[in-house]
């Protein structure tokens, strides 16, 4: 299981509008291949600071099986106006897990 | 409940040394008031650079509860060794989760 970590950081005053375009855009995800869990997190020391947290089956299902498709351009279409900056994407395999 | 990410970069060479030091700490983090759970997961794209994922009841279970306190140290003498540079610490508060 990969997980996916997006940090997004948003345009100063759009949280509340990215807050309901990202729970609107979480369908796409829910329906792609390989997609088992979509959260979305804020940070406290800087609260125009988000982390999209998205387990996928294989590294693939995200990167070739879901990037660049159409409900990937229909989930960016959402929610790209409010980010300051192009997100910073990394997926990430389990090391340990000690309870 | 608060999730805190530690974004870890590594010195080079060092990661089968880190990751038995990090395996040894985590009782520091399970004996610790208000920590719920303790994960590490390392990036596919960037191999020396791992994550901390660490849920807390609260913020200051963490802040003030347990930095600086002996065990913290003992963590720390254990693992900073590794360190390449100064872990970049974040605690975020859920924003959404979708599925």
């Amino acid at each position: 299981m990969i997980l996916e970590i997006a940090q997004i950081d948003l345009k100063p005053g759009t949280e509340a509008d990215f807050e309901g375009a990202i729970a609107k855009a979480a369908i796409y995800f829910q329906n792609a291949k390989g997609c088992r869990s979509f959260m979305v997190r804020r940070s406290v020391e800087k609260p125009l600071r988000y982390r999209l947290l998205i387990e996928w089956d294989t590294l693939e299902d995200h990167t070739t099986g879901f990037v660049n498709t159409q409900p990937w351009k229909d989930y960016r279409a959402l929610v790209s106006p409010y980010f300051e900056s192009p997100p910073q994407v990394e997926h990430t395999e389990l090391s340990l897990k000690a309870f």
